[in-house]
């Protein structure tokens, strides 16, 4: 049923769902665009797009289902400007990492009867870095999608397909689609995605400081220090939006984390250790 | 040069140094003691060791090369009975995690022209659960094993020459030898290893409060999840004695981090977050 999409924003994700959705069967057209043509060139030689749009909103208007695969505050312009142009026959959504912001946009610009449906999505996948060339179209096997949506939002019944009919395309890349309130999104990805960045990002930041010096000495920490400093590669280009638009959630996650620490340094020569431990092994137990 | 070499706890380590030792291509005996049976039996049906001893310290005394693969208290407590035991024929050698405590006995205990040698090990390879079972040959390729030899030791002849020949088996099992001082060792290590293990304890354990009672919502997290609470596995047995060992090192590790994750909470909306993350990225910069 759906046949046209545009990709807004061809990097990590936007390549990555248009390899995925070629994967899956998907046999429509898919039109991209990128603020840099070379990442919409890149996404185009890969196959995951199969033209290049020279205007995002005129190629929003010929699809059916608009992506919006770019950062929150982007993606906050786009959905102003799309939502002047299109109309009840269109879907948009996003893969933006928040989503109490962009929720509240969707109320006020779309999602009535009249306009187009906008669907609040946050596949739960990435890598380090970005860009078109690292896409790849099993990025979501086995991965969680999320999404925000109200069920107070009153659509039209050809955005309900729409809607509808995207679900069953994440659904077809491999990932599982999991409902949620955008507060209690925005709080539960601070706990399990935004802490664990900032962490590896505060961590490698004082190592470099630290033993930086001694390149040699880096590889004394092996494996298990690779892979608690591997997120600290992430550019800050990458989490800028999410650190501005998730804040106080944010905040809350660094500051229970200082006080475990702290709480961990006074007793490092007592029996509490090892329930501390204990508690950690739970939550490695699968 | 080395024939018998004798594995005093037969472990991850232990049981993956006998098994290296092979693959290498070392043709003499091996046998090995663990304070367990059901150990000993699983690293002798695996092939790293040839026999099981009765009693570790006749093992030793028939031995050239004898390894401690134990926690750093059960090594203190081998070091004082082996030093009663064995001669200027005979090196020990270890693969404690810290080695302030341990290299202060070996200088006490070993290393007079008289006396056995005592080489400081420590093997920067593991894996967050220990135990014969996972012993695997190819544990130690690509890593770095460390000595806190001093150079103030006078050792025998024969002694000397046992020194050199474990460095050589040491290389030849894929891990590159680096000197260091012994409390620039320990504070090295609680850096680039004790520092992430801890904070992998804390932020599993954190986790595990937050959101464990929600095992979907663990998927949320996906790969970057997984990877900084892997090291949540580690049972606080393998790194109790660390904790009492090491305690004024990684205590000082834990209040910096504290501290830049302070840092880094006040900076969210500001300029300076992109400084952390350059910072970061440093690191990670191979």
């Amino acid at each position: 049923m759906i046949e046209r999409i545009s990709i807004l924003g061809t990097g990590l994700l936007g390549t990555s769902v248009g390899l995925a959705l070629r994967a899956a069967g998907y046999r429509g057209a898919i039109t991209g665009w990128n603020r840099s043509p070379k990442g919409a060139q890149a996404a185009l030689s890969m196959g995951a797009i199969d033209s290049i749009a020279a205007d995002p909103l005129q190629a929003a208007r010929e699809s059916q289902v608009v992506l919006l695969a770019m950062p929150i505050y982007a993606t906050l312009d786009f959905m102003e400007k799309l939502s002047g142009v299109l109309g009840s026959e269109h879907l948009v959504t996003d893969v933006g990492s928040t989503k109490a912001r962009i929720t509240t946009a969707a109320g006020r610009l779309f999602n009535t009867p009249e306009r187009a449906a906008f669907l609040p999505g946050h596949p739960m996948a990435g890598k380090e870095r970005g860009g078109a060339a690292l896409g790849d179209a099993n990025l979501f096997r086995g991965t969680v999608w999320l999404f925000t949506d109200l069920p107070t939002w009153k659509r039209s019944s050809s955005a309900v397909a729409l809607v509808q009919g995207w679900r069953e395309w994440v659904a077809a890349m491999g990932s599982k689609c999991i409902d949620l309130d955008p507060a209690r999104h925005d709080e539960l990805v601070a706990w399990v995605s935004h802490l664990p960045q900032f962490l590896a990002t505060a961590l490698s930041a004082l190592l470099e400081e630290k033993v930086g010096d001694a390149p040699e000495l880096k590889d004394v920490g092996g494996r298990a220090l690779r892979e608690m400093t591997r997120l600290g590669a992430s550019p800050y280009s990458m989490w800028r939006d999410i650190a501005l638009t998730n804040t106080e959630a944010v905040q809350a996650t660094l500051l229970a984390l200082e006080q475990r620490l702290a709480q961990l340094r006074d007793n490092l020569r007592s029996p509490e250790l090892r329930d501390e431990f204990e508690q950690a092994n739970k939550f490695r137990q699968e």
